[in-house]
């Protein structure tokens, strides 16, 4: 008798907002390639996709004999499918140790994960929320965001998104300002997709726009996500964010970065230590297939920036906000909560 | 017999870099079509283009039998055709009070603007590349552009472009960053087209990236043009531009704008007095036809940004270099240097 078959089903994110099409994952060629095209992306649920696919590897280990060495090295393939999010070593670091224990344990953990993230989302966005409505002072709240920290992020309600829907169920939301984010469109084609499915009035701007906007004075905040937080609240997240930040430091709004717990990774203490994944230059001069640039042009693609901490103005995890300051340890941050969660 | 016609002949900018296709314009409708679709751009060209259309317009007054309220009713039509750069209105100007002198007599003014066009870049791109030299203190330049300044955006040589050209004479040039310049890509299309055919080594970037090469000191200097310069040196230019102003503060590296003195407006005291042209919604929510954003996503779309002064360190024209403070007068500078010139 064959092995039982494990999926993991993931919203092909390439595709929309044209198509909703989903892609089955029973191979850990199939997870790795799926991360690696983007097809999920958004540091929490690459996290959610790393505990998930040691299930996936184990079944497939299973089924094609695999010894233990060959599934580390499997497992590790899903672990290093892209360098910069800190959450998907995370998720498959959480799960790794009960790979003998068996799959029923793997994916009990990893759903575990996933509540724990969706509770951190829901948690982290009325926390950050109440931060922005005291800091603001008036409402609406004009907000300009990137990307896209939503649902499709995560494993439900969202970062940055999130505490955007916080705002807009609290009736306390103005026009949202979405930069489209290329050279993958995450903003018009993502961010615009969940906002219009939940009736939140927005508007899809060149990135080249968002310093602008915010010298003139049409958002209140600028709320962002994250890949990776290092241990003094450098903030590696989509190109084009640290932009952003000196934008709300010359116009004195406040810029926002939200992002669960598991996105701080106290062992690098700076955004020196943070890798920056490059991603093919094709995705800079083409376009839906078709050059942008003369042939031979060659495209620079960095996927990610890193924000100083000097420029952050709150770092809002489920366990709270903090303002970065000289002496900010995000891993104080996370070890004072933890412990005071859990006494 | 009919009166004889005459034709603008403009290379489509719209096109390339894909076709190299030309429009041929013996009627106004047909020149503020071109303007307002940007087959031909670029403040410096639209300046040509506005000298050049009254031409147009006498000889299809002249076809059509207008009077002359109709005819200046016309010339304004080219005049208003786009509302920021002011060169336009400069070059319609310029050749108006030769109408009654008839048709030849305002080709030749306006060949005449067309001529002092193309000597001014490259005389301020000799004057700024000497200061960024001076400046930066070392060779090879690494630089960082934005939009098109080349000799699409201008009559033949290019004003920001046209600088980096002279320091790729001078043997001084490293790397140059081309931002795409969304929505129109006019960095990746047509700046990148022109550093091709000279042989500029180059990279296209996407416009987020912009902030994250200057702070990774990847660029020595940053280098635009300008769509209108008010008196007290604030600039108008291709949206995205103050927020690279804003990385070069913070980077504590030159941020330079090159544009002949017919970009100064000393009738707008700062850049609150200047229009900003806001350009159709959809060609930031559609590429090449397509739709980026789901059904019913608004874009938002202002063509250009206004830099304060206090972020601008040069501002480059054919009469020299003025490094804006809390006095400078655009004025006191064309007018010092126009007198200087004809004394």
């Amino acid at each position: 008798m064959e092995a039982p078959r494990c999926w993991l089903r993931l919203l092909d994110q390439t595709k929309l907002p044209d198509v909703e099409e989903y892609v089955d994952c029973d191979r850990v060629d199939q997870i790795v390639d799926a991360i690696q095209r983007l097809v999920v992306r958004g540091a929490p649920a690459l996290g959610a996709v790393g505990a998930l696919g040691v299930a996936v590897a184990m079944r497939e280990g299973e089924r094609d004999r695999w010894d233990r060495d060959r599934l580390d090295r499997e497992v590790l393939r899903i672990r290093d499918a892209r360098p910069t999010a800190v959450n998907l070593a995370v998720g498959v670091d959480r799960v790794k140790p009960l790979i003998d224990a068996g799959v029923d344990a793997v994916v009990a953990e990893a759903l575990v994960h996933v509540a724990e993230d969706d509770w951190a989302n829901r948690r982290l966005s009325a926390l950050g929320a109440d931060w922005i409505l005291r800091t603001v002072g008036h409402r609406p709240v004009r907000v300009l965001t990137r990307c896209n920290t939503g649902s499709l992020a995560t494993t439900s309600w969202g970062t940055g998104l999130g505490l955007v829907r916080e705002l807009y169920v609290r009736g306390a939301l103005g026009l949202v300002y979405v930069d489209e984010t290329r050279p993958l469109l995450q903003g018009s084609r993502l961010t615009s997709w969940e906002l219009t499915q939940d009736g939140i009035e927005h508007v899809v701007q060149v990135d080249g726009a968002a310093a602008s906007t915010i010298l003139r004075g049409l958002a209140d905040v600028a709320i962002v996500g994250a890949d990776r937080i290092a241990d003094n609240g450098d903030t590696a997240n989509k190109i084009g964010s640290v932009g952003i930040a000196l934008a709300c430091a010359d116009a004195g709004i406040p810029f926002v970065v939200a992002a669960p717990s598991t996105t701080v990774d106290p062992a690098t203490a700076s955004g020196e230590g943070i890798e920056i994944e490059m991603r093919p230059p094709a995705e800079v001069v083409t376009f839906a297939g078709s050059a942008t640039a003369p042939a031979g042009s060659r495209g620079f693609n960095p996927a990610f920036d890193i924000t100083p901490a000097r420029l952050i103005d709150a770092i809002v995890t489920e366990f709270g906000v903090v303002e970065p300051d000289a002496l900010t340890s995000m891993r104080d941050h996370i070890t004072a909560r933890v412990s005071s969660a859990s006494s």
